[in-house]
């Protein structure tokens, strides 16, 4: 049998996996030192009291044959769909159906697994620095793709391009540069899907980050949107799912593709690769995902946001002393202007302070000469890691 | 944006939605009888309770700093992998390492997803009566797709075809007609394999209903298996975690697939794949899924299997009597020749005893004629709905 050949074209090594492979050497090396992590985007508080009750219940439930769930529906429980309805969108005044909504193990997927319904002929357009999983799973799929360099002149707000694209990838809180796309953006982009016959796939993964009130946190709260764009949302950085698993997709019944026999609903298209591929999220994951909707989630959640919010703004003061230092206000993600090459900024920081951050060059060509750090780590850890950086 | 014109050529709508739609028709039209559903292959006996407590406990790690869990490793935790080769395979004399393991939500997903490390131009052999997944996801792929007739004469067990293939599906116990085959068989498969580079999946997520010792559990009892064949096995019938998803995927070292750079080891693929669109399963799962391989897991599991197979001893004597019935010796699936086309003899069933089963034709060509029941119903609903259909 052959193999798809596009993974020939994939640069050798993910991201991470690399810098977990150095991670892993210095700590040989230097058994005795205790290396800081503001790399990885992972999360480190617990979950939310509400959700760790939520999950027990439901265990407890899956215990009795009274209450035992199968199989549940693949698109996710209505009472997931509907907290998610009337929690996250209602309050924005978009209205969406449950049909609309799509629940899925993690946004990572969502990335890849969209693509799926689409044509391998596709033009992509894909903003740089980007998370690589944008880049990786078109190169997978064989898609031409064109990156769209956010520089720094432009507060690392992708603009609109001159040429025309079928599939643009917008992430907003941006991963890794911590810009945030305004109305204003939004408008232009939405404008120019309509233009081109574009589909924007919106990435709004840390949009619980957003600090500013007058800052959109759905596409949809754009007219129009829902003709062009598909919003991909998680509960990782809302409310520490890393570990747990969960996240929805929007796929609005509008939004319509082009094929030989006429205009297709992807909402059609994607509720077909759903039910056929995937076999719903664990029902005791998604109890704990609506548990997040209650008036003690809300709670907990925003707790949990400000104090990761609080390490941002810590880590933004101290480093902008020395760097020159962009995002942190309304993501959790903070981007250091830095004077040298990325994976040499990485090697230092690893080697002389025993903290861990991201190369801004693993994010592509834009990001040469810039390092990403998290606001995700402990106040402890994040406060020694400044220390030690303090030094440098 | 131009949409996956393969997506066109599949038929309008998925087996097991289309029996959802006519039994909530019934319904509605009898809202005072009670239907039993020995259709779909979805359990009902509650989850072990060892796995309950091991949910729970989890649970309770996550809402603590010191023992919370984000991101874990793609491809599983190694208390979850050295759980299965140390359970599953030694005891079967096969030596699997940990790197040849992939655990995820669900054999339904790794049945789509391990496709897309293969070239769509690949040939594709599929047994017919088959899962209806098989076929599906590589329409959406866009394969070339032959069917290999599984005939009655041979007890449906599929013979070896006369073209060369390079990729086969093989489905060992059977869903939906409950054969299995035998070390003989899979030899013969093994070797048609090597002389025509193909490569097997082999799904045997209903290995644990195998009763007769003198069968193989698992394809790579038989030698060179490993260069050949990928292995997808689930807990979803091992152990009702139909509802709480998880399964696992072997890749063997030893596997290539010929690209024009030559030999390319596809466990490399799979794991950049794995690693790439995939987040893993959530660690509480994997902790349930960890409880099984214990002395009072392996308990709990023996009588949730000898419970089930014991509705499928009672199913096939009883409609033994009426019908020629295969299956259900060592498979949940009883597979019954009806005198009628399948979807007459499912509304015959569902209008004259509240009774929902599988209709042969779903499965295919093949499946023409036949019926699929279940054994994973309640006792007293699978002697009820007996006891109806002998009235018949």
């Amino acid at each position: 049998m052959n193999i798809n050949d596009n993974y020939l074209n994939l640069e050798q090594s993910y991201l991470f996996p690399m810098i977990a492979k150095r991670v892993a050497e210095f700590k040989k090396n230097n058994p005795e030192k205790e290396v800081i992590s503001l790399g990885i985007g992972d999360v480190t508080l617990p979950l939310p009291q509400v959700c760790v009750k939520a999950l027990i219940k439901a265990s407890q439930e899956m215990g009795q044959k009274e209450t035992f769930r199968g199989y549940g529906p693949e698109q996710g429980y209505d009472f997931l769909l509907e907290a998610i309805i009337n929690g996250d969108y209602k309050p924005l005044g978009i209205n969406l159906s449950k049909e609309e909504v799509f629940v899925s193990d993690g946004a990572k997927c969502d990335v890849g697994n969209i693509q799926e319904i689409l044509s391998v002929n596709n033009k992509v357009v894909i903003c740089d620095p980007v998370y690589p999983v944008y880049l990786d799973t078109n190169i997978m799929a064989g898609r031409e793709i064109s990156k769209l360099i956010c520089k720094a002149e432009n507060n690392f707000v992708p603009q609109i391009p001159t040429e025309k694209a079928d599939i643009i990838y917008l992430c907003s809180p941006n991963n890794p540069t911590g810009s945030v796309l305004t109305h204003k953006h939004l408008k232009e982009w939405v404008a120019y899907a309509k233009k081109n016959n574009s589909l924007i796939i919106f990435d709004s993964a840390y949009k619980e980050y957003i600090q500013d009130p007058t800052l959109p946190r759905s596409i949809y709260e754009i007219e129009g949107a829902k003709e062009v764009a598909i919003e991909i949302r998680s509960f990782s950085k809302t409310a520490g799912f890393t570990g747990l698993r969960c996240a929805y997709m929007v796929v609005p019944l509008e939004l319509k593709g082009q094929s030989p026999k006429g205009l297709v609903s992807l909402n059609t298209l994607w509720r077909r690769r759903h039910t056929t591929k995937f076999n719903g999220v664990s029902y005791i994951v998604q109890r704990a995902a609506e548990a997040i909707y209650t008036q003690q989630g809300k709670k907990e959640i925003k707790e949990m946001i400000s104090y990761y919010m609080q390490n941002a703004k810590i880590i933004k003061e101290e480093l902008g002393k020395k760097f020159k230092v962009y995002g942190g206000e309304n993501a959790p993600y903070i981007w250091l202007e830095v004077p040298c090459d990325s994976w040499q900024f990485f090697d230092e920081l690893l080697n002389k302070c025993a903290v861990v951050g991201t190369p801004g060059s693993g994010f592509g060509e834009g990001g040469k000469g810039y390092f990403r750090l998290t606001a995700f780590g402990s106040r402890e850890n994040t406060l020694k890691a400044l220390e030690r950086i303090k030094k440098l």
